[in-house]
């Protein structure tokens, strides 16, 4: 009687698998290192694989360069009936799997468009797929049964299943996932190189500097994996997005000029050409999907001043439900070295102004909303 | 007798120092557009300054470009002791004020390192400056009165005023400000071009995305304003980003090459380009203050699964109370079109196991730490 999953690799996407599925599934897990399956074991991702049991979908959940060996390992010992992986990169996996005489109607290849600067067994979550894309790309010869399999999967982790071929995957994920990883990388890096006033006062970061290199955290020989696997595709997008840079790098050259001589003013043709990549920027912006609630005029926010002693957060929210309100999120923040913070509810648009007014009437120190 | 700030502006920044201030001072409001001074007294900024009335710190708090103009005009009419403003861009307008004469000693710069995506003073929030960075830039005449008066009204919203000169201001907001900001753009921008394939597939977005061009939503007729004026200082971080972003992208051509000619290795010398790219990247994150809890050890998360239904998350937040657990943050993620979902409790690092543990004994669904 053969298991559902078998997980091969237990690190950061693995383990989440297995943490996903949970007990609706039977799973089981292998890695190189006992103690990551170990760990992995212990979170709740499944159960030591024996060495010999087989599963209806294998998952080769290992770095990109190793998954079509590993997968074609697991394929010669026939443990399972279908076969996937979670490489961010899909045509030279692809391409590897073929030179290696797989049986090409049982693989699937897959990608969760998911991840955390964090890596590794301990860094996994249970939600990690939860509403974002998870890239299904079939093989020429993939069969019915494989692609249902591995759909079937990302579906059982939270995931949206998305249909695409290997290329076009990795012309859109060059441009989606590796670029924006690239910029990151690139902006923070310029952080670290001593100016000729001395080290950058990174004191003076706002939050956006903050959020535009997040990224740049990421394990550096794992994305130098990736870059390299999708070079062919990342290599043009990088130079485009440098040759924007560099036509907005003279046209603020010109600014400066125009600046230094007083012949400056908002119509001039140089600050028509930074406002246009700007509303070029406002534009673009506008076609990524964010997260329900963060941009959605459907929502409202419920700001609320507090002292910072246990139990406040919990006493503020037993007042909205008991006021009939559903909170669909909720955000803290400190005030650093005061016994104070802001507590800030995500409601229904059409609560806010009964709630606010509501929790003012019942001694809360309500901010507006 | 005279009140404590004259806010001139009533945009995100003016609204929000007079919530900020909130009824521990007196605050008038000024805008040229009344419905503005409105909204912002009725979110509690203040009251409607009467045109007459004077106040010991006057704040202009208006788009650079009239700054100056706005600062003399308050002057000439000794509305205040101080008078300050919030300008992204310090030198210019500094430059500006001694060409139109102003009495310097009354005068200090100022630019809270805050803001949002979303302007005017609907966007207004009381702990927009809280635990963030506000530079304090005294003019060479300016009284150390008025550069108390401007540090006080920093640290009354509840930054943390950091003094430096004009210069040395503007080259550091270039790279930590501005320079994201175009990154920002520049990536986003690119979302919007067609490729080969038809529009990009942006369904395939993760959060990196997501993060990275937030700053793309930014005011552009705004942002055109502050690269302007601070454009000899941002084109040539703009061209040295454009420059590491070359460099990459020749070592990636490098590496397409090699893929194709089955050369490849990790120990090649593009390889080896790439990866020292990423490390670079990951020692300038590393530099970047990040807000408590986010990436620091003292904290960690116990996350619970529960059913979306109105009084899951108070309840939650009782118990935890009810263990004595102080929950200094809370993160709800919701399973789009399931009536369920994970919370996410941020708590002292030491507590993590007993909240998880406890939680668990209690029914609660423990999805680990």
């Amino acid at each position: 009687m053969a298991a559902d999953v078998l997980v091969v690799g237990c690190g950061l996407i693995g383990t989440s698998i297995g943490m996903a599925l949970g007990s609706d599934a039977e799973v089981l897990l292998h890695d190189v290192d006992a103690h990551r399956v170990a760990l992995a074991a212990r979170r709740g991702a499944g159960r030591t694989w024996d060495g010999l049991e087989g599963a209806t979908t294998v998952v080769i959940a290992v770095p990109p360069r190793l998954t079509a060996s590993q997968l074609k390992v697991a394929q010669d010992r026939h443990l399972g009936r279908t076969y996937t992986h979670v490489a961010s990169v899909q045509s030279q996996v692809q391409r590897e799997v073929e030179a290696l005489g797989c049986d090409l109607s049982a693989v699937v290849g897959g990608h969760p468009l998911a991840g955390r600067e964090s890596s590794g067994p301990g860094a996994a979550v249970a939600d990690l797929f939860v509403g974002r894309p998870w890239a299904v790309c079939a093989l020429p010869g993939s069969s019915e049964q494989a692609l249902d399999d591995v759909r079937g999967l990302a579906e059982q982790c939270g995931a949206v299943p998305v249909e695409l071929g290997a290329e076009e995957h990795d012309a859109a994920v060059a441009l989606l996932s590796h670029l924006p990883q690239v910029a990151s990388s690139a902006l923070a890096g310029l952080l670290g190189r001593e100016g000729a006033a001395g080290p950058v006062p990174t004191v003076l970061s706002g939050p956006g500097l903050v959020d535009t290199t997040r990224l740049a955290a990421s394990d550096a020989l794992l994305w130098t994996q990736i870059l390299q696997l999708n070079a062919a595709h990342v290599a043009p997008v990088v130079h485009a997005l440098a040759g924007e840079l560099s036509v907005l790098g003279r046209a603020l050259e010109d600014l400066a000029k125009e600046e230094g001589s007083g012949e400056t003013g908002p119509a001039s043709d140089a600050a028509a050409r930074v406002r246009d990549f700007l509303l070029r920027g406002n534009h673009g912006r506008a076609l990524v999907p964010v997260k329900r609630g963060e941009l959605s005029e459907a929502f409202g926010r419920v700001r609320v001043s507090v002292t910072d002693e246990p139990g406040r957060l919990a006493s503020l929210l037993t007042a909205a439900g008991g006021l009939g309100v559903n909170v669909e999120d909720v955000h803290v923040e400190h005030v650093p070295g005061k016994p104070q913070g802001v507590i800030e509810l995500l409601v229904g648009s059409e609560r806010v102004g009964y709630l606010g007014a509501a929790l003012e009437g019942a001694g809360w120190r309500v901010l507006g909303s």
